[in-house]
């Protein structure tokens, strides 16, 4: 894991220092004198990761910390704190105006790797994340700004089995977190369906090894993202970056410093959230792209692709799938007597009604226009009808209210229905039937369901 | 870095050895006796690196291997093959199968814990990618098979200042590759906007430092998904460890055979191709929310998130912003006379012939139903009323032939202008403006193009 490091520091021969140290370990490093230009250089540079001093002139450490996590352009790049020794209300000062880690003053090589290796490697894997919320960002398909959680009220999974240690931690943690103590590790099982946001494991229980315990929690596929705090001995300094080197995520030695605990905790619980949200973000923004956007119903891309799995379920010995064509009667007598609005609101209230006439398991589908497509898995044609039927008489029998009159129309629908063959493929041709017997319906008077010949 | 491991050995003790050696460092493990084990447990478990023994009975290590990487389930886990001391042939023939590596008995634990190690970091980083691609996959906005590269044909940079060697590697390489050779790695430059695929780099240069040069090709923006396979000695193994710990994906020791250099480096640039293919399934995916099916057009949502931002310019002091409403007349009597195809037919020439008539930086948009938006901006009234006027004669003037018939229709359209004022935010105003002078236009006449009072 290399990367590029950006070192800030106001005393020239201590970037020089860390400029070397680094570099012999073949980071690229880019320095710089003060926090000004610290902040242009981390804009244009975009490093993996700053080294900040706290005492400079001008913008001191904290303020640039600050406008570095500010700004969004910036807020992704992890800064670490660099500190005179034991300076602990500088280390609380810096993670709470959102720095990510911090070093005390001289600095110690093997630390210095560890945290910088650590930061680098939560950068890069965050940063392929990053790079495509940020495409669904330029084009529109993502809005809003991302809020800045506080990292705060989550729920932590707390292993410790010195019952007095344990208690001291809750204690802790309670003021802002929803801390739950486990004492025998054993009891842990599958996180999946968990909504733990962090665990803290002591690496030093008795009846249980803490390390195995956070490379276990790392390999399962259903906790790979959960973060862990590792706690430590003063004594354990190599442990304490063997517990990186498995994969958790920060740690912390004893005597545990109540405010160092708490803020590191939401520095991770925040990390956390941030992921999940890029990954929500562009989940979601490619879930627009098979939504219609004036109903929030499925559009024809996602009906097609759903329509396809169905039938090859159905080919392989699975369940008939229904599907039904349903159109709005006379819908352009709406546009041409009431305007394109009134016609949006007649759309919008249909597929709210079509939606609620049917069963979760069935698909329902703004075909295009007037038209919505419904594939019902596991039915055959006699419900199909019946359902159908129920929905025609409910559009029959409800108001629409139309336009800032709020309007009263009379709506009714036809509908076309039929059932895909066991070992029918071939989704366009179902579509096509279905669009038939419709056809029929409309013909014969409209405000009807009408079944494909069998 | 932990991993979970899947062990497979048809000999017990060799896979009790393995795990034990696994364990220690904290890795999980999962173990198999079989081919046919292995497959339905890499399938149930998602493993992120298998050890795959050559030698067994039933299905052997190959043919083992061709399934897991011919099945999209279980592609993307890395294989290891574990083959007797210098089996040359069997080397060759598990990267031909697609193993991304392999090892020899006994196995020689550093070089075990590095190549599983280099696997699983690689996979790690792939799986946040995967995972999208195959949301997009279920809900299908990403869609049909993944080709399967066969990693030939790349670009390759190789920097080797040795003149026999750099010749001798370009030889091999260029039966199925296209290498170019550069010797003085200070010529390298910013490989921003490079085509170059994968940079095979001498770790003995004399005039440069090859872990060095791997690092800085790592840590640049630019060049930080471009593989890198490293050539060492053969009594450099701890430098050959080094370099996968600063970035390097894979190495091969001199003397090089030939086989191997050119089965490495498939898998490196097949690797890295799907990569690249799996971010552009899911950023294009994203495109297609902001992408008008009909057209291909840019949609509304798209229009008016670039609308915005380009308010947002013109009130930092930038240039002013036209806004054209485009509406094809008469378009219901299309529908009616000619049926809904034809319309479409209709709706899909017109943003053809929209799109041509602008200037590359002009934006133009389906707005909905036969409405267009087409957003100029640095462009006055003057010249977004000369454009819009040309626009409409194109129209006036060209034919439109609809149908199977090729029927020709007579289409004009009607254009409304507005211009964003300086410090205007309000993109809706903006709209509503160009939608009121597109009505004056239609009131009086229409196939005319009309601009907001000024
Ligand atoms: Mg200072
Ligand atoms: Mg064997």
């Amino acid at each position: 894991m290399t990367a590029r490091v950006l070192v800030v520091d106001d005393v020239e021969p201590n970037v020089r220092l860390l400029e070397a140290k680094l570099q012999h370990e073949y980071y690229t490093v880019i320095t710089s004198n003060s926090g000004e230009e610290a902040i242009l250089k981390a804009l244009r540079d975009n490093p993996d990761v700053i080294l900040l001093d706290v005492m400079m002139p001008g913008l001191d450490g904290f303020e640039t910390c600050r406008r570095l996590k500010e700004d969004s352009a910036t807020r992704h790049i992890p800064v670490v704190m660099v500190t005179a020794l034991d300076q602990r209300e500088d280390r609380i000062k810096g993670l709470a105006v959102g720095a990510d880690d911090f070093l005390s003053k001289p600095i110690d090589d093997v630390t210095l790797f560890a945290r910088v290796k650590s930061l680098a490697r939560f950068k890069s894997s965050a940063d392929e994340l990053r790079l495509r919320e940020a495409a669904g960002r330029r084009i529109g398909v993502i809005e809003g700004s991302l809020n800045r959680d506080l990292g705060l009220n989550a729920r932590i999974l707390v292993v410790e089995d010195d019952p007095r240690r344990a208690a001291r931690l809750k204690k802790i943690l309670d003021v802002e977190q929803r801390p739950m103590l486990m004492q025998d590790a054993n009891d842990l099982g599958p996180m999946g369906q968990s909504t733990v946001e962090l665990m803290i494991i002591s690496a030093s229980g008795v009846s249980f090894d803490g390390l195995r315990l956070a490379a276990h929690v790392r390999g399962q596929e259903n906790s790979r993202n959960l973060p862990i705090l590792a706690i430590c001995e003063p004594d354990e300094k190599v442990r304490a970056l063997r517990a990186l080197e498995v994969g958790v995520n920060d740690f912390i030695y004893r005597p545990i410093d109540d405010e160092e605990l708490l803020a590191r905790t939401r520095t991770l619980v925040r990390r956390k959230r941030h992921l999940e949200h890029l990954r929500l973000m562009v989940d979601s923004s490619m879930e627009l792209a098979v939504t219609d956007q004036l109903t929030g119903l499925h559009n024809r891309r996602y009906m097609e692709s759903q329509l396809k799995g169905l039938l090859a379920r159905a080919a392989r010995g699975g369940p008939p799938v229904a599907v039904l064509i349903v159109d709005i009667d006379f819908f352009k007598r709406v546009n041409d007597l009431f305007g394109h609005d009134a016609g949006d609101d007649v759309i919008r209230e249909f597929a709210l009604r079509l939606a609620s006439n049917f069963r979760p398991r069935d698909l329902a589908c703004r075909y295009g226009g007037e038209e919505f497509v419904v594939i019902m898995p596991d039915t055959n044609a006699a419900d199909a009808t019946m359902i159908a039927e129920r929905l025609r008489s409910s559009i029959e029998e409800g108001m629409f209210k139309v336009g800032a009159g709020r309007q009263v129309l009379d709506i009714t629908c036809s509908v076309g229905v039929a059932i895909g063959h066991a070992g029918e493929l071939d989704f366009e041709a179902l579509l096509k039937r279905a669009d038939e017997a419709l056809y029929v319906a409309k013909r014969s008077g409209r405000n009807k369901v009408v079944a494909q010949a069998a």
